[in-house]
């Protein structure tokens, strides 16, 4: 055929196999059984926006250009305040939803999950669409919120069976860190993304990037802010502040700030955070107070946080909050306390596949009937039935018939642990041959033992064709207790 | 503040507040579970695709007209091959991936729950941003496979525990039906079109629009494919084979086909899904062989499928699908066999929601914990944390605290069925009031047993702090066995 379409996708994006999607549908459910516990409940909102909810009237430029546009059906030409777009992150919508529905119960503690899109090039690991997994406290003020969150992430992250360090700090205390340095409020926003390089760069190329500017690896001229030397030094004595304990930071902050009006009120807010974690018994290694960190987002307006892997930290933040009290202002005119962090359940799949922490089932499918001889054909549908209805997940083999070991090559390839094999022989003598797709490939103490157990050729099986449901039992839980 | 901007969404799609979600969520969890058992394997691919996959070399304009087209951020002025949509259905994207990856298994029996785009006009229950929940047998030629699909149908209907009523025919009778009637070949797909509303609007008016047409109630001209009334009539033989047993329609087909050259191994591929389906048990209440059903899809080409709620056919077909034999071959030019069936989500979750057969869960916590006095703060939120630890979803109140009444009211407006009261008094005892929000609102039988076992006011028990936790999974066992 001339006209076939060439298959492809778009740069950035990524289809996902039947191992990864296994692997991302266990660490869904996983977290969202935590975020459940917590009493959060689902939302979910169109993947469609329009462009002016989701930019803002307002400091929207930078979202607009990672923004992908969608053609309005009903106004093609000249959409004008109906242009359309889809979501770049989860928060805006929930905004939105807020502003709009306003019988909604206050507070409003919602988690969702799904997919965002941004425009940006993409990078080796960075996607133009890809998942966020989000819970947020709307209409609380209180820090109990923000602890509750960070809670949250942590036994997210430990539900996941990884070593995480979540880290929390607060943009007030940057705020404050502005006065003391005597650098205007309004290039706030310049620093804290200067600052927010800090993992990623190092002390000495964010120190030139604060003042004059420097030339990269690459040539390019990165722009500097223009700080004296003097107020660099400033805030260097502030990212000195590190204790391995919360409370141990407090007190420093308290002695930097000591000259400063309001600084008190502030550092209380993350002292009551601190109060909280420890109330829970979360340690400091769990959730400590950093104020290294600044998170890029704009719209942030106290407490920060974020999660690395400790065992991974090269991945970066894998999942990052903060609290937003005015983002819901925009849509409503009145401020809103929000708080809230967003899970990149992209990143920390590839840092936990990394990791090797992954269930590495790439089946659905526990037992493979096999078709040896066409003329059973019902014989092995019956068969397959059987088996479905006994609870155990089992294919019959659709594959043109005839040759079985084509059959088993299949299943090895589907990681099908077990595979039925009824010949006319078998039929006649009303019995089923199993076989044990694991046995011959690793030849383990374990694997010897379950041999014993099978007394006879080493992982096949021959059984009375009635006991074929429970004898597939007892083997499917032989091979659960050698993989755990 | 002047510039908020108003918080809406464009028309046709639509926010899920959490009851929807958990109602939603429970159905897919159901229904990936039957997939599963079936050994099916989940996929997952983009929400954008390049324009031509999605529409292909040809016969794309019906598709490109309901498309919603993205601009590709990597080439703004004319895209041309390289324009972006969003995807329609699952089923291009499924033939687009067999395509791309000639290392996947074969056969590949893939779930895919997703959520596809149409820009069509939407009415109310037809929505331009839906889900749907397909299945599918990629690779399989045998009938088997066809089989399976109307099996999956069955069971994931079942599994939601509604009466259904699944129907099947073949494309390949219905072209048998042309040579009978004498009609050309490439009509077909026009006259299919219009059997395809026998469902929605009757006889009378299918035999006007497949001869000269009709003016509809609204006066809008409605063209007729010009068939003679000879032919029609011949139609209507076909379509007056209506037969409680699929045997007996069968022989009826056979009979009246019996001049046609090929027929019976037309009718032999019906003959043998029947046979497959009764020998798994599956009757003819539960899948009947309906010569009515055509399908409006062009890309089929062999067995069709649709199910219907018998309680609730005002819905229309909620799951449908059929074989799809050449739609691989578009981009790989290779035939590849394919068949699968597709849940309309969101058409069936209104259906059940009808019928009173979604679960009323509106919240995720069984608790709440209640604020009688800050300065009991850390008490609170360690009672939370001691239900959450113990696998009980609890939810910590996070408003403005002190009017415990206007908690009760959150809790009542959240339907979370359990509050926990602690003042000062409870504090000073070591003790805690647990209340039961659901007594008092209903007082069933059932109801006064509970007060009986509770022996205290109705619905509120206070006990000694220690026992809290189990006090809070008794009485919630209890309101569960109620609710059963």
């Amino acid at each position: 055929m001339s006209d076939t379409v060439k298959p492809r996708i778009f740069k950035g994006l990524q289809d996902l196999m039947p191992q990864q999607v296994l692997a991302r549908q266990w660490m869904i459910d996983r977290v969202r059984a935590v975020y459940e516990r917590y009493g959060f409940v689902p939302l979910e909102t169109p993947a469609i926006e329009y462009l002016e909810v989701l930019t803002g009237s307002a400091a929207g430029e930078e979202a607009a250009r990672s923004l992908f546009t969608v053609r309005n059906p009903d106004r093609i030409h000249s959409p004008g305040r109906d242009a359309l777009g889809l979501r770049f992150d989860l928060t805006v919508p929930l905004a939105r939803v807020v502003a709009q529905y306003r019988d909604l119960p206050r507070p409003f503690r919602r988690y969702q999950v799904a997919t965002v899109w941004r425009a940006d090039k993409p990078d080796p690991g960075r996607f133009r669409e890809f998942t966020q997994f989000d819970l947020d406290s709307v209409g609380v003020a209180s820090e109990v919120a923000d602890a509750e969150i960070i809670a949250g992430m942590c036994d997210a992250l430990a539900a996941l069976g990884v070593d995480y360090r979540v880290r929390f700090s607060s943009r007030a205390l940057l705020n404050l860190l502005l006065d003391y340095a005597e650098i205007p409020r309004r290039q706030g926003s310049d620093v804290f993304r200067v600052l927010d390089k800090l993992d990623k760069k190092g002390i000495d190329k964010v120190r030139l990037e604060l003042q004059g500017g420097y030339r990269d690896e690459s040539g390019d001229e990165v722009a500097g802010l223009g700080l004296a030397a003097a107020q660099v030094e400033l805030i260097e004595r502030f990212l000195a502040i590190r204790a391995p304990q919360r409370e141990e930071v407090i007190g420093q902050l308290r002695e930097l700030f000591s000259g400063l009006e309001h600084a008190a009120a502030e550092i209380d807010v993350v002292a009551r955070i601190a109060g909280h974690l420890s109330a829970l018994g979360y340690d400091d290694r769990q959730a400590a107070l950093d104020l290294s960190i600044a998170r890029g987002l704009a719209y942030y307006t106290g407490p920060v946080f974020e999660a690395v892997l400790a065992d991974a930290p090269q991945f970066g933040s894998v999942f990052g909050g903060g609290r937003y009290d005015f983002l819901v202002e925009r849509f409503s005119g009145q401020k809103v306390p929000a708080t809230g962090a967003s899970m990149g359940v992209d990143r920390l799949l590839a840092a936990l596949e990394h990791l090797g922490r992954l269930p590495a089932k790439k089946a659905t499918a526990a037992v493979l009937v096999t078709v040896f001889d066409r003329a059973l054909e019902s014989e092995y549908l019956a068969m397959t039935y059987e088996l479905r209805r006994a609870g155990i997940p089992a294919e019959l083999y659709l594959g043109s018939a005839g040759r079985v070991g084509k059959q088993l090559k299949y299943a090895d390839a589907c990681g099908i642990p077990l595979c039925v094999i009824v010949g006319p022989d078998e039929h006649q003598r009303q019995e089923v041959q199993i076989k044990d797709m694991g046995v011959g490939k690793r030849r383990s103490e374990q694997v010897q033992e379950r041999e014993a157990w099978l007394e006879e050729r080493p992982g096949q099986r021959r059984v009375p064709r009635s006991e074929l449901v429970a004898t597939v039992r007892r083997m499917l839980a032989v091979i659960a207790g050698e993989e755990r």
